[in-house]
């Protein structure tokens, strides 16, 4: 069974968008092949050292909704980064053979540099973060890695450097291929591009109230005035949620709203409905797990067991291969 | 009692630079201190990754030279830095609050750059070795760390990062302080920097025929033509040897010398002899633990273990502190 490998950064709990734009295929991809899937607490220090007084709780919640999303711990293995010391170490040994300039011109970089400017985030682990992310893919030996296509730069670099090993030590690491996501775009409820710092987003965790709130204050169709003007459902934030979540009415509300034959809070009382029977068995799911720490911490702990187990025969073949003795 | 940290990097079995530049005051330090000194695997990568053939017998022959010049497992801990995995661990987590401009305007740095231009040595891994090195020593929360001058702004760059981390985490490290090594200098057999590089180094190991040889091709004082021209000690290769293995004989030796009354093949002669005297008892003991590597393996994975007890701890509140799981 091929090795997939596909992480999270615990930078806040996960909203509807992390959840169509990976946690959705992972619980898929669990069925299909051998998973490992992880909680990147180490790169969520990457941009977030300076502030770290969430990331123990975030890092568990984080857990825990993907447990509730329906990741399967008898069928993929969950854990957290920090857990398994052999990234870090793996990690240095590839600092020693990644040429600066590798890292400089990844085209991320750049524009985070830009676009957290405001963070100190000029630091030399910020700079090796591709390098870390190698690390995670090859100590699992991780033949597949869903990526988002902004990500393929960076599955490229770790192929990049598993080839400047394997050349350099021989023949140790697959280079892995990239499972494209089929992702679903999910907008922020208030039509801008979905963030956090925004506050446009949707936790999974939600207050059902909360969401009620956000959907009724979603951005319409500005042209539509009165109740019976026809809209035009490719501008609304509504309709693009409805594409989402209400499958089975989606053809009737775009005809309804373009001839004018809905209104807009009606449109969006049967979105808030529809949401609300999705996050529902997510939510019961998670006042479970809540009362069951114990448990989550158990899968916690098993996970990490079992990626070490796998992570220390890599390292070993590693440093052997690299002449450490 | 306080606790020192010291390494020497495998890129070579050991010569008499090593010696007197390090290793003869490791010697002394183990009767005052706690102390762990390591052989730097990890750094030898740093400079060194493209050929490690000889990597993993050096690490060993360099254990094997620290027994034989008496440091002693029962006093202190001899460890070798790549099987400690909390090294890399700690770095990682280092390497996430360092910003890179330390990091470029650490004055080793360029020079490196320049000296060993032929090597591919502009790595990710090689600008961040002040951050391994922070990391060595502070996992060990050591307070002392034996240093050349030319070290000193490494250590002010991990007394830096103690700080940095101190800062946003909370106290956790102490400031490291020198212990400023009185080192004897030895230049090289051709009067040069002693450098392996330039085949200048007597190896602590050396057969003593080629010892000899190497003496008797020793550069003297060029205005000496006749043996009783009078000869100017101050630029002959062979008087600065002798001010470190003949005390007895060095101001009887300087008279001789410039009054014309020793030659300098006597001369030679007589540096050999006291060079075999430090040497023969270092290559007796080598010979020994050569015949007995289980012990010298036994040192190691017993040091390993000590080493990895402290740092265990160490690393597990250093991670409490920054927030990870
Ligand atoms: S009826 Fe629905 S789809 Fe049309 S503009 Fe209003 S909210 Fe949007
Ligand atoms: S006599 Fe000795 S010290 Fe003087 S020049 Fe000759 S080798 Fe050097």
């Amino acid at each position: 069974m091929r090795r997939v490998l596909s992480g999270t950064r615990p930078t806040g709990i996960l909203h509807l968008g992390n959840y169509f734009g990976a946690i959705e295929s992972w619980v898929k991809l669990q069925d299909e092949y051998e998973c490992f899937f992880f909680v990147a607490d180490w790169h969520a220090l990457t941009t977030g050292y300076e502030d770290t007084s969430n990331l123990r709780e975030y890092t568990k919640q984080v857990v825990i909704d993907l447990l509730a999303c329906g990741l399967d711990p008898k069928k993929c293995t969950i854990f957290v980064q920090s857990h398994v010391p052999q990234h870090a170490e793996l990690h240095l040994l590839f600092s020693m053979i990644t040429p600066l300039s590798w890292l400089y011109r990844c085209p991320t970089y750049k524009d985070q540099m830009r676009e957290l400017k405001e963070r100190n985030i000029a630091t030399y682990g910020f700079l090796g973060y591709p390098c870390l992310q190698a690390a995670d893919i090859l100590i699992y030996k991780a033949e597949l890695v869903p990526v988002g296509e902004d990500q393929l730069p960076h599955l490229e670099l770790t192929r990049e450097i598993a080839r400047r090993f394997n050349f350099l030590y021989g023949q140790t690491f697959p280079e892995p291929q990239a499972i494209l996501n089929t992702v679903k775009v999910l907008v922020g409820t208030d039509g801008r591009k979905m963030s956090k710092s925004y506050g446009n987003t949707i936790a999974l965790s939600e207050d059902l109230e909360s969401v009620r709130k956000k959907v009724m204050n979603m951005v319409t169709d500005p042209a539509r005035i009165r109740k019976n003007d026809p809209g035009h459902p490719e501008v609304c934030t509504v309709f693009a949620y409805h594409q989402i979540f209400s499958p089975e009415i989606v053809s009737e509300t775009e005809e309804d709203c373009r001839q004018g034959k809905i209104g807009c809070v009606e449109c969006k009382k049967r979105l808030f409905e529809n949401i609300s029977r999705f996050l529902e068995p997510i939510q019961a799911r998670r006042r479970e797990l809540e009362n069951d720490l114990d448990y989550v911490l158990g899968v916690i702990s098993e996970g990490a067991r079992k990626a070490r187990e796998i992570a220390s025969r890599t390292l070993q073949e590693a440093k052997d291969r690299a002449g450490l003795l």
